[in-house]
């Protein structure tokens, strides 16, 4: 049955369905996945995850939602460990350029924090963008051009959190140009790199953020954050 | 007990927890979040969220892994119906520009597809970064001056997802530019807007991406955005 008949815009009753809250048990499921997801940099086991569960969360990636439902991301899957080694190699390059920019006593900190698994990781994953897709103009992307990129990043939300769920330890690592992977993966120049990811089973992990337990930074007060009406009206 | 003895980052025992994958019924509930979430226009009803629900939503967001722990992110709630009318004013504005990009039979139809739910949502949330936030250096953020952006929109991907379970319905509005909504929400120049969000209970939602059940784009098939070692290397 027809509910609106606008010519091709017309959707099928069988298109929605009943919404409605999770039971406690599932919402519970799905705050303790958003609360116990961290960023793992040392905590991998060598352990190679089944094909079928990381079909499951790349899944999970791939239903982002996107500007347009352009879905503009694509996945590249490292295994081969002198790929990885040349990545850990631009890695500590840029790490050393890094840790020269904090001052002295910070940077002394800094270096003594790990901070990739690039090869303890069974598994990379670089996470891109194809600027292009969709078309020359895509729905919603008209006035905003990066809101691809944006799109890109829930789905790299998405994978995060059902990896959490499997068990399975991501950990983002930025700490080079994009442009230092696009040699060795091959990437064009038309498509951004979003992400570099390590992933792979953990037995352990922090039970709040790393560099909250390491004394690097801290965690900011909520209510700080949120504002009522405007910029800068605290709540109450 | 120590862990690791170099100074300041040594970390407490009780800083790591056993990790492991969740239940079967957890984990469905995670995946059923990241399948059932929807981007909604319509769908909202009147009924204001309970405060202890909107708490519970944005602190999901506010545990978005974030660069260097630096939690750029803020949250304005706008409840009053005088300012969302402005946005909206901004939004028909904004929109019937971008329809003019289409070509003919596409701008046709875009005019015919409902994009917001500015009114009709109870609660909309402009979500920004705050570019300077965490200092002159940040961790991460070193050769990727955008992660901000990017940990700001895993915040967003989190909310989205929490309030799935809590049965709120999330729509996405980015036809506009983001500077249009600085002088209606005094957001100053330094700030970036990322999102402008509409945010309400809904009784039902789209099975499927709307713009999919609308036969305006199709879901691509997983296999073609996978690639092993390299670009453009298909698997298997």
């Amino acid at each position: 049955m027809r509910l609106a008949e606008h010519g091709d815009d017309a959707v099928d009753e069988a298109d929605l369905a009943p919404a409605g809250a999770f039971s406690p048990e599932e919402r519970a499921a799905v705050y303790r996945a958003i609360h116990a997801r961290r960023d793992v940099r040392d905590e991998f086991l060598p352990r190679p995850i089944p094909d079928a569960m990381l079909t499951r969360i790349l899944e999970a990636a791939h239903h982002a939602p996107s500007v347009g439902l352009s879905q503009p991301w694509n996945f590249i899957l490292i295994r081969d460990q002198a790929t990885k080694t040349q990545v850990h190699d631009v890695f500590l390059h840029r790490n050393e350029e890094a840790a020269q920019m904090f001052s002295e006593t910070r940077g002394a900190r800094y270096r003594q924090l790990k901070l990739e698994g690039i090869r303890k990781a069974p598994l990379n994953i670089c996470v891109t963008c194809d600027r292009a897709r969709g078309g020359r103009v895509v729905l919603g992307k008209t006035h905003q051009p990066d809101t691809d990129l944006y799109s890109t990043v829930c789905a790299i939300q998405n994978l995060w959190l059902a990896a959490r769920a499997e068990g399975i330890g991501v950990g983002w690592v930025s700490i080079f140009d994009p442009d230092d992977l696009r040699p060795i993966l091959g990437i064009p120049a038309e498509i951004a790199v979003v992400a570099y990811l390590c992933v792979g089973f953990v037995d352990q992990l922090f039970v709040r953020p790393e560099l909250e337990a390491r004394q690097w930074a801290e965690r900011l007060p909520l209510d700080d954050l949120v504002f009522e009406g405007a910029w800068g009206k605290m709540r109450g």
